[in-house]
């Protein structure tokens, strides 16, 4: 393609890009697609011949763009939000231009350096003590890998690497976190080597919030029967239903019993932005590393995980790898970031994250933020009122979890689990809004996450009338 | 941002980026900066109000353009190709503006079966038997990882991820490579906990490439002292040199002793569109799994590494994990692509590669490919041609390994790795083109590695007029 032609379609896809941008709001959520259905209409083979640009884009258009699940739509409330946003996609569009591959300094100074200057504004925006250094990782999976790896490494004095299972005590590692925490933390223990059946799930209270004697008490059996406690996972905002860990009295304990303390607050993160949420964050001076992910809250397109670490030297001697073919003359002068994780090559994904930060400002992140969540605390306030909901869970964030309990009906948990399980697929159908499930203390819960960029109280109020008008239809068709 | 300023801004930034692919071959490729400068000029604290984005792109201009290694420069010889391609970029824009995130099938339809679909057609490019089935992953340090990961499970009958090191023969693993292997082998060793120690690193022959009878010998004597061989990674086009490992017995030795065998051809395989390359994938049908990075040489930005697999089972009793909230009412009749790998969350990578392999199609991407490794040739032919220059190793592709080797007068291998590393220093610094070095055979050794997209015979010629000008400057100012 000369670059004539790429202008040209670029310029046609930017317009594309802004309608769909407006537009958006218009298209159902979720596609009524059937597994099959997309990859049946695509050839199996590839073309020999090149094809025009406008045949791919008419096919992007017909084909992929009606298979798509729109999680920047208004009425995105599944999952948590994975927002980009106006200025994060102009810096892709740079990004992907360059194309630089930044696994060293060297192989791009300027993506280095950047990205130190907005991990530090990260760490200075979420209040965040001096002494932890930062580093973009993909997602936040991989973040938590990262620190478990370094609690493996550190443990063993550095010498699991180098010695795997024959290292001393690497039949007795374990792991603690609520059994609340996010499920990459039991992906991450396996991949780590640590043992999954050494993860213990430690007892929540009634916010679904970890119980630190409860943690306290895990570890002390553990280290009476002989086992290695090598990391605590604390979360800041579960995914069932954002709850928060209190921060302070796990850090202790883990200092206590020198334990690597890692808090996962991939979500909730952003929202520290907010003097009146910093409080979710007291204690985190404690920690060893701190994972949040802006591609979340933070309106920075997928992926950008921001990882916190106290101890650089932990990370290095886990990652650091330099066969000569790597080797730069600056390499004694400089951060190369391929040693600070898991992937050798790197995207430039700290220009995305300035562009954003500098177009809001900290205060412009602060509205937004603070819009969710009043929009989730007047959202939890109808379904407090509704006599035939009930709420699961506390909101501190912008997080509702509740269900659907008919009043007049006996029902038990099981036959509202199913009930909530039918209000769900009848109000996602509609395509309007799309929410997901979680299971709390053993019951079904919807999740309505407000965190999209775009959602006003318009769709806020669209999902709820939707749920109670689709609620009052099942509760007929039951009784 | 509003959305008409987005459109404003993003035809702005249109032509600021057909003018960068246009003219970056006028930029220096490494740019002169020194450690600190960029990162001195960017306030420390992120701004309070948003700022204007015109000053945003001045300051991208002014600040971090400068800053820039240019990988896609027609002048970039150094480590391997990153290229991005225009229709690359163009699908960029399209999955950056909608931001979706391709952890589950039900997350985005069309995402999951376009990377089915291209997958499959990347397997028929390069010409690999039915049977293998292909997911993206990010790097091939990932896709090595993945590779240990499944290799370590099945060896342990899937105890290990339960039971770590306290599964039986959890202390005896052993991992086999090439000496010339790539370092992401040792990491991905080191990190899936199978210890470092135990990476068997085999001889290679004067090409570079593995010794079958050496593998055997080393397999044969880690069974008779009781350890378990676990994976041999063989490559296709080692870092160092493009060696081509013999796949065929290597394949057949892994068979004989039931050994996971990961096959590493991240820069060559793209090489195997060509029919009279092929042959470089000979016995490939006897791998567990492979991996080769269309951002390399296949003209699809980075991040997108094609990671298959034989038995689709091992991957996902190594990597799956589905709580609650990750349930989807289609799980069981569909590939959720999240358990396929480390990461949960996902990028929509599937479509980039979409739009390179229909631009240009196979005929266009030989064509590139081809011109590529004939330019390598020639640039050989003049190294072998020079009295003063002495090839370091075979040329099967783009990479051409030499060194400058002043006739008449007599200097060790030391003094010449010397001379080299100055001569490399002295051609990179004048901006015009960027080399590589690496270490074969215990010799320092510069590295020219043709394939970037926009790279002809006159980037190529200018390299070697640099080589020939400055080694002559170099060697009087030595004698």
């Amino acid at each position: 393609m000369e670059t004539q032609e790429f202008r040209r379609h670029a310029h046609e896809l930017v317009d594309w890009m802004a309608d769909y941008i407006e537009n958006v709001r218009d298209l159902p959520v979720v596609p009524k697609t059937e597994p099959g259905d997309i990859r049946n209409r695509l050839p199996g083979s590839p073309p020999e011949k090149g094809e025009p640009f406008d045949s791919l884009v008419r096919d992007f258009k017909d084909l992929i763009l009606p298979g798509m699940t729109h999680w920047n739509h208004p009425g995105w409330f599944a999952y948590f939000p994975a927002n980009n946003s106006p200025p994060s996609i102009l810096a892709e569009m740079l990004t992907a231009t360059i194309g630089a591959q930044c696994m060293s300094w060297q192989t791009s100074p300027a993506a280095t350096e950047l990205e130190q200057v907005v991990m530090e504004w990260l760490r200075r925006m979420l209040g965040m003590p001096e002494g932890f250094t930062g580093v973009i990782q993909d997602t936040a999976s991989t973040s938590t890998l990262v620190a478990l790896l370094c609690a493996r490494e550190r443990v063993t004095e550095y010498t699991f690497a180098r010695r795997g299972g024959a290292a001393e005590g690497a039949d007795r590692f374990t792991v603690y976190a609520s059994t609340e925490a996010h499920s990459s933390i039991d992906k991450g223990v396996k991949l780590a080597g640590l043992g999954l059946d050494r993860l213990r799930r430690i007892a929540v209270d009634d916010h679904y919030a970890l119980v630190p004697d409860a943690l306290e008490e895990a570890i002390g059996t553990d280290r009476a029967a002989g086992f290695r406690p090598t990391c605590v996972v604390g979360v800041i905002g579960s995914t069932s239903s954002s709850a928060l860990d209190p921060i302070r009295p796990i850090g202790e304990i883990c200092r206590k019993h020198s334990v690597w303390f890692h808090v996962d607050a991939a979500y909730a993160g952003t929202a520290a932005v907010l003097p009146e949420k910093r409080f979710m964050m007291d204690g985190i001076e404690l920690a060893d590393s701190f994972v949040f992910n802006p591609h979340k809250w933070m309106f920075t397109n997928f992926d950008c995980s921001a990882y916190f670490v106290r101890d650089v030297d932990a990370l290095l001697h886990t990652f650091s790898m330099t066969p000569e073919y790597l080797k730069t003359a600056r390499d004694a002068e400089v951060a190369n970031f391929r040693d600070w994780g898991i992937q050798l090559g790197r995207r430039f994904r700290a220009l995305k994250l300035w562009f954003v930060i500098r177009s809001y400002g900290v205060e412009g992140i602060r509205e937004i933020v603070r819009r969710h969540i009043a929009l989730a605390e007047e959202f939890a306030g109808w379904v407090d009122a509704h006599p035939g909901f009930e709420r699961m869970a506390p909101v501190p964030l912008g997080l509702v979890c509740f269900r659907y309990r008919p009043r007049g009906v006996d029902l038990d948990d099981s036959n509202l689990d199913g009930l909530n399980r039918a209000l769900l697929a009848a109000v996602n159908d509609a395509g309007r809004v799309h929410l997901s499930h979680t299971v709390l203390g053993g019951r079904y819960a919807l999740r309505m996450s407000i965190g999209q960029l775009y959602t006003t109280r318009a769709e806020v109020a669209e999902a709820w009338r939707l749920l109670t008008e689709k609620a009052k239809t099942l509760g007929r068709s039951d009784s």
